[in-house]
């Protein structure tokens, strides 16, 4: 998959609400369908150029989004750090064997496990 | 302070990039300097009327969004279980006290520190 598909359909998951129906249909269909342009506009008895335009306009919405509020960057953050968190945790769960130990310690793990959503 | 403002200023850190310019002005001057209507209108030459439509149309845009994409929602939980983990990470280290076990409690802290923001 090209990073530039890869970068949107991240962004369409934290802001793809914020479009409107329509350009989530062609979102959907070009994105995650994997349909090409040409496809598309049959589909929708428009051309391929006003596909191609809706589409970038989409686009464009997702990146101002990301720009002003940052929230996708955070969450590629959360999951970084919580993945550190969880090898921290196996570490200590084979030094340590006492059952209270081992149930804070899942517990931290369901934790980190939740913050990085 | 109301729950009100405190749910606006929140919503505010989170999406107050997404206003005009004008709109953050009059928020500001409403919500952190707690100016009264009448003040900021003086202030700026327009009715007190055209500051509250003004300011109310802010709101109404940090509402939506929030309702749209819960990231402030998401922000308190995240900092509510980093309390938790807070918690669970102080009573391991009230029962381990080697260097090693002290020193991943100490980066699970600033993991979830990170995390919560």
């Amino acid at each position: 998959m090209a990073d530039r598909t890869l970068q949107m359909t991240l962004l369409y998951d934290f802001y793809g609400e914020l479009l409107t129906d329509r350009q989530r249909e062609l979102f959907d269909l070009y994105y995650n369908e994997d349909l090409s342009l040409a496809e598309i506009a049959q589909q929708y008895g428009i051309s391929r150029q006003g596909v191609r335009a809706n589409l970038m306009h989409a686009e464009k919405t997702l990146l101002q989004m990301e720009e002003k509020t940052g929230f996708a960057a955070g969450f590629e953050q959360r999951q970084s750090y919580a993945a550190r968190g969880g090898e921290i945790i196996r570490t200590l769960r084979e030094s340590h064997g006492d059952e209270k130990t081992l149930a804070a310690l899942d517990e931290l793990e369901r934790i980190l496990d939740v913050m990085k959503g």
